[in-house]
């Protein structure tokens, strides 16, 4: 399949336009841009012959003629993947980044990214089942650990066996005949909640997954920052304490090794067999296996002991969010993943702490909140990033089309 | 005096090249910018009309006509002002950034805006009287707290007493008649060794000054982030203990109250006045008082108690820190400050903790180094924030030059 990007950076600016905004009148677009009209016009028509925008009506009269109304050509779809520890999430979305059709299905990455990639595909198999999508202009994918941005592949991984720079971006990349961008999990969940949630006007934020393991999206100026070699966010690894649980990275003392997923399991386990709670104890002998859900279901029962665990996990989390809000001084501090759904209990034994120790300066007007999207934001993060690069223009600035 | 700035994003590059890389000739230029030979001799001509460009020469020839070589109007000056907590340093620069003359006397910040604007307006009637500079393109001048930068103004600062919301950029701008922009002085100071020292070729970087007190300037991208309310890399306030001693701020446990000028005087007068360091009590018998220069001086010499006082305080910031890289991914971190003058034991310290309590994805290729510019970061980086902002388009892109 051809793909098809804009030719220059007007023109890009316009795609973006449309596809945050929804329809615009060509009046209000001419606005937007600052393009003359008959300039706007040109790039329009453009768009319009490469297939990325059409008309769809007139608009309200300001006076004058009446201007006709652009949108994202109907026909476009992004496809978002969304790879997590412990699920595969994947969504098709129109040019809008509208989730029209979504599978998701348990999974085990640990499995391997032959498999994994496999199981990825048969989702996608289905969403293509329901007509909504013939072909991709091009595809997002989130993993759960370190990329390397630059060349679409996991380095060094921790709970990827087996994924150490395997070529992802290429494997999706065949298997869908689209282009196809891959990012750690966390970056594209803050680039859904920029792009659809709850940071949809803030332009500096963080956002801080509490899943299996603990780590931070962050946005600066509206795009995710990755730091110099792709790492950046990942405080799950930030040392807590000198001493402590042995955590997966070969370890002790770290955030993820006190909290998230698999140490709440950990811990419950624990308290359920030395029979320290008896609701655990239950829920363990019912089941016969103990997650941070089990732990939220138990405290929100009353049982003492999780109760105790989520505000010890509240408190850590809390202490490193506290000396990172004071150094970064964000607009907004989002926090989702899996162990998110625990909820206000976690939420306000976070927000206790960083108020009380972050810079006054910095916390005066920055709100602590849940992510609005939940389990969607990754696969709408990843066809965000997709669409920003199909969206840019496929020549730099200042360089002339080329001839023929 | 009338502002001269560039018309255009075009010209505005040439000016930023010139000024960061000095004389091109026009065919460099040309290659540089990817603007057609005509195209640049406009931009060239009209830069050269605005007294901001001028030819010096004939280039080598690259093989047809020999090209003239461009450079920064050698007339252009610009001011560095950069105001610690206990010194004023100011400096006039050439368009290249180049110091020309540099002014200093210790002052006391705490004397108030009035005096200590009026001591550094002293100091640049001195540099005036050099002949170097009949007048000023532009000033920077850096602050010890925190500032709205969009205000030009200090908010809260802590060892800062009169300063709050006191009006700096217009008192230093009606002072000069030139534009003045006013920024924390740990911001300015990173980006003086972006343009002239160290980091050089690093665009992702952290500055850690430990002067009086701890901060930190974040550069992004080849700028300062400053985060949403400028207090962004304010990192001395960050709690590292829940006790500690009282911190000019008024809480108990923060960084600079353990480490720093001020702690490190404290401490010294402490060993000295209870005997534990005979060295701190024969300086201090000998000058009536201890700064952090008595205690490198004493650990030169082998005293324990001050050996210990400096690897004790490189823990605590190597702590901090280990943090804020798992978290930025930087590609540089620049040690700089009148502390940092402590030397190698500081600077082992800090990178033992860094080093192994940060990720080693995000410490596998990034050094830490001590600034090269030492007490001229300051100058040379107000001089670089000011010129940013007179080497930029005086009008947005896309819009066309006003008539007339």
């Amino acid at each position: 399949m051809a793909v098809v990007r804009p030719d220059n950076a007007q023109q890009a600016k316009l795609l973006r336009l449309l596809r945050d905004d929804g329809p615009r009148s060509r009046a209000e677009l001419g606005d937007a841009v600052e393009l003359s009209r008959s300039r706007l016009a040109v790039e329009l028509d453009r768009l319009a012959d490469l297939g990325l925008v059409e008309t769809a009506g007139l608009a309200a009269s300001r006076g004058g003629r009446r201007s006709s109304i652009v949108r994202i050509a109907r026909s476009i779809r992004f496809l978002g993947i969304d790879i997590g520890a412990t699920s595969i999430d994947v969504a098709v979305t129109d040019g809008e980044l509208r989730v029209l059709a979504r599978e998701a299905e348990p999974v085990d990455v640990r499995q391997g990214p032959e498999v994994v990639i496999g199981r990825a595909m048969d989702l996608v198999g289905k969403l293509r089942a329901t007509g909504t999508a013939p072909a991709f202009a091009g595809a997002g994918a989130g993993v759960p650990g370190p990329v390397s941005y630059a060349e679409g592949f996991p380095v060094s991984p921790p709970i990827m066996p087996g994924w150490n720079h395997f070529p992802v971006r290429e494997a999706f990349s065949s298997e869908l005949g689209c282009p196809v961008l891959v990012d750690n999990d966390v970056n594209i969940m803050a680039l859904g909640e920029k792009h659809a949630g709850i940071a949809r006007s803030v332009d500096d934020f963080l956002f801080v997954k509490i899943g299996t393991g603990v780590g931070c999206g962050i946005v600066v100026g509206g795009d995710v920052y990755r730091g110099v070699s792709g790492s950046a966010g990942d405080i799950g690894h930030i040392r807590v304490d000198d001493t402590g649980p042995m955590c997966t990275c070969g370890n002790t003392g770290c955030l993820e090794a006190f909290f998230g997923g698999t140490a709440l399991a950990r811990d419950a386990l624990a308290a359920a067999r030395t029979d320290r709670s008896p609701e655990l104890a239950a829920l363990l002998e019912r089941t016969g296996a103990l997650t941070a859900a089990d732990v939220a279901a138990a405290a929100a029962v009353g049982d003492p002991v999780s109760v105790a665990m989520i505000r010890e996990g509240g408190r850590r989390v809390g202490q490193v969010l506290a000396s990172l809000v004071s150094f970064f001084n964000p607009g907004l501090v989002v926090i989702g993943g899996g162990v998110a759904g625990i909820g206000h209990a976690l939420l306000a034994e976070i927000r206790g702490v960083v108020y009380r120790r972050s810079l006054p300066l910095a916390t005066g007007n920055m709100p602590i909140v849940l992510s609005e999207l939940g389990g969607e934001a990754g696969v709408v993060g990843a066809a965000r990033l997709i669409s920003d690069r199909v969206f840019s223009a496929s020549r730099p600035a200042g360089q002339p089309p080329k001839a023929g």
